[in-house]
């Protein structure tokens, strides 16, 4: 059954899994001191615009939060996260299990607004009992949300300034950020995000690797022995060429900005298949991921011929499901959801 | 310049390669939930022998021994190794940042010697101020050691016996288990191992995969949520098939053990190669690490000519190298080595 | 200048002090195995009518908190508590620091409407993506609350009756409970709250003691080897006897609901001042706190004649206050906030 | 029955006690912001002569070390122990709970020689591996030792000399340091001991008080938001008042050192009556500590008699016990002592 379950159904973007043939028998360091490991590292710090940027790869994305996140808050901190991030509420409580807290925020669209930010530092910092609060160290943002949805420039300028004016650190949960940055709505570029921020991540793993994260360190802000910081929460793998071959490949040629294009043009189309037969959606997602309002029996029966993901209750009749494209997304997967429209 | 560094300085046998290309485009759910994840674990209870046992992947050395470690001691318990335990001496501390204590015991040839462990846990229980201790809830063994060398059956069942004795789970990292099981020197199986332990690893990193590890419950003893748990530790990958293709295929066939045979009969003839030269070994290794004493002026003139790893000092003027065999080893590696040998 | 800043201003209440002098020569066992501990365990026991509860000491509230949360949750689970929670929001992330996240839920007055506790379980064991969020296994409810209300029987009823179905411990924080008890709001008896919660503790700090809290767990469920997780946490005292001597003093005779109905009718006078020149009240509390709402230039000018603590901001112009009262509350001391009433 | 069993079977000295009686009725702030807790720091400050020392006060020992301890290490550190430290042997893994591994070293007489220290570290950061090794952060002492002994001034300035060449933090663990101050055996004064040390902590709870120690901070480095980090482990008392009192008795006219002087004294006398009758010693201890080697017959015959603490297993017939004196040691007690020994 064709399926549009999650961007991470099938394995690799072909060109990725070419390399790691060809380069397969050659022996390389372990731990990420291979070549292809420093040259996509190289090649990442050119995209992002920034020769000094510091770049790390880790395997996955709550592993990247979990690490990034407690390698960088000092002891009494705590991140700062909406609601609905990932951190605070799809990742089992790996940032908790560090011994920070999430300090959640109220969002909208998945996003957090500025001055919601803005108000609970200022409210925080006047707070007369704040020696006995968890400090806000970082703030987190995950671009696209978890809804599919983008920030404005001008909302992250915004909260960076304000992550600047109180000595925060602004983190950048990029797990599917090619997906944010070939949007057509998109008006934030990699570079302008190496701006803003004081450090984020590229994801591999949603974007046409079989896994991987990068990482991006953008004001000489790498922890101290960050690769034992690294080790010591069972996070470094010993064949890291399967992270480096694999950036290598994804930021050679533009291939990372290529599949993400691919990905958001097969959602908008599928977003166009869903909106011309009068679906509502639950969020306007301009990316890969597009949430659907569909009525239970209806989402039932649809569920027999095609595949999706039920993301949450939506009211007692009706359910939240995800729609999502991929690198693999292809014209015929289309057809087949446009079919299964037709004949439920 | 060819390598002897580690066996994990190449990729991943080709044929598992080769698997994960053929199943590339097939949309299989996330998170090991997928089909070939399902077939490997099947194929595990068969190797095993225990039609019943639980099997889950992780995707690191390390990472397992912290995920198993952490998940299945309880709040007041630690775990004992050797001194010279991989948990013990070179984790970065992983064990400890869960949380829990590694109870350290002194080796012989990188093994806790049974009358050691017996010792130990009769004092532990009969000592009054035992309520501010650590209590050993899990005996960590490794199998191969850090060393190279093999427990005998004789040794893993008196360990195992008085595990179970106290109460005690026994748990046994595989990470080279392959190695362990193929060398001409073992008299244990992988059911002995599976009847003896209440927990193992079998290690793929090392034995011909990109990255994984299985674990083997064999007690019906797998946490409960354990992979709740396994997320909340940053350790869930999102594309479990990269996982599961690749113990399906070292399972299938017999290839597992095809290439660890493989990699141990490389070891014997290096280790010939040494022998009939005249070097002292550290330790008499019958698996795919050899441990070779070096001086100091010799070891420099040969890392010009050939790839090894500096293990650790021996006295002022030697250093113990490690010569590592893996399932990429070549007859040719072994004539470059001889080579080196002779010209240095 | 009389204070009213918090109820733990001033020292112990003099029988607590006279009975630790008469005791101080006695040689006693140490780490809580003296007679006065065992004795005073009896006397709650009693009071609690449940003659097999299991009951410990500690010496603080928050570190009774994350002993008793961290020792009781199993590793995939979290706490719930309401928003204005002590756990959620004035411990410093003491329970995040035990690895364990605190799942907050809206309150109103401070407290967890039995509904809200319902329907967000009934969500999260519907929901199919469970298995990578924070499973509840408890639910904290203080009682008081942190803005001085209470549950009635009926909301404890309901909610103990949806933990339990749930298979969830209800933990109530009595940091304050006497004066909960011995409220003429109250309709909950100690025994009412020993069969309706799991685990609950009972405050000695704000009710007359030095430090001290009591822990009483009500199902056969002090966890196993307790006491070593409550000295792994660091808040085992060598000198037990120093809990062990107040408790028993506390519970002869009646003196913990003495001090408490002491405090709560000091309080009510203080209410009563407040209430009489058209004070408005942040929340209607009928216990030992009272919190008023105060314009920010008759704060300050209040300060400077009598003590009282700047809870929180209430709007641009005005502050949320609280007013305390504890054993050692006089007749003087509402005389002189009656004057400093009058005169500012 | 008289008791020897440690230095904590008894309460406060009477002064200490008479002093929180007195102060009881006055209103003061909590959580260590009272005058009392002004005033004992200053008086700390004199007697260390550093009159910019950061003092601190914490309720227990291992509290102490574990809130010391991990507030001050890095990430990727972990402390240096001898294998019968407090730290490493006795606190039911309270350094582990906080995610930073004790580094073992072997130990004589309880303490580390500076030669230990120095082979160490120097191993230590010559290894090539160190990358996935625990860094050492900080180096624990005990002084007296676990086993009443003390460090000689040039082995502490040996040690002080060695922790500074590596920029690694000297860690002095005082829980009885009156009586290594007040032994007739040391030479390192308290000024010594500021000096030569990055931090240390100075003993009440076994020094006559009902709980509470200091640290000391003598290099401008007590970590931010310290007082967040105590709450944040449960360790922030509200009632302040009861350790800043004491404190400030114990360091008003000398109080600490007569109480240690009397506490020592008495165990030379004590000492003198077992060596007088020919019993053995486990070690050589010139404080208030006597660790005798007895027959396990003998042993139980005199458990009738006279209580002291039985410590460990000697060989099968034998038996360390601890003989300890305190504050509270009488004339009497020792005449009880002698009688005991004589009638057995």
């Amino acid at each position: 059954m064709v399926s549009f379950e999650s961007d991470y159904t099938t394995g690799a973007h072909p060109r990725l899994l070419r390399r790691l043939v060809e380069t397969n028998r050659e022996p390389l360091p372990g731990y990420g001191a291979d070549p292809y490991s420093a040259r996509a590292k190289e090649k990442i710090r050119a995209a992002v615009g920034m020769e000094d940027a510091e770049v790390e790869f880790l395997a996955g994305g709550t592993q990247t939060n979990a690490v990034v996140i407690s390698a960088m808050l000092s002891d009494c901190e705590g991140v700062i996260a909406a609601q609905t991030g990932h951190v605070s509420a799809h990742e089992a409580g790996a940032i908790e299990y560090t011994g920070h807290k999430v300090l959640t925020l109220p969002q909208e669209d998945g996003k957090i607004r500025p001055e919601t930010l803005a108000r609970y530092l200022a409210d925080f910092f006047s707070d007369e009992n704040r020696g006995h609060m968890v400090f806000p160290g970082m703030a987190y943002v995950s671009h696209p949300t978890e809804y599919g949805t983008l920030y404005a420039k001008s909302e992250l300028e915004a909260i960076s300034e304000i992550c600047g004016r109180y000595g925060i650190t602004l983190y950048l949960d990029g797990a599917r950020l090619g997906c944010g940055l070939m949007s057509r709505a998109a008006d934030l570029t990699l570079p302008d995000i190496a701006r803003l921020c004081g450090v984020f991540s590229i994801g591999g793993t949603k974007v046409g690797a079989l896994c991987g994260e990068a990482v991006v360190f953008t004001r000489h802000n790498e922890p101290a022995r960050f690769l034992t910081s690294v080790k010591k929460r069972g996070a470094l793998l010993a064949k890291g060429r399967l992270l480096g071959v694999q950036f290598d490949a994804l930021f050679t040629d533009g291939l990372y900005f290529r599949i993400s294009r691919h990905a958001v043009d097969m959602a908008e189309r599928m977003k166009a298949l869903f909106a011309a037969r009068g679906f509502r959606f639950f969020v306007d997602s301009p990316t890969n991921q597009q949430f659907v309002i569909l009525e239970n029996g209806y989402m039932e029966r649809l569920a027999e011929k095609i595949g999706f993901c039920r993301w949450e209750k939506y009211d007692a009749d009706h359910t939240v499901v995800r729609f999502a494209a991929s690198w693999s997304t292809t014209e015929e997967d289309l057809a087949a959801l446009e079919r299964a429209l037709e004949s439920v």
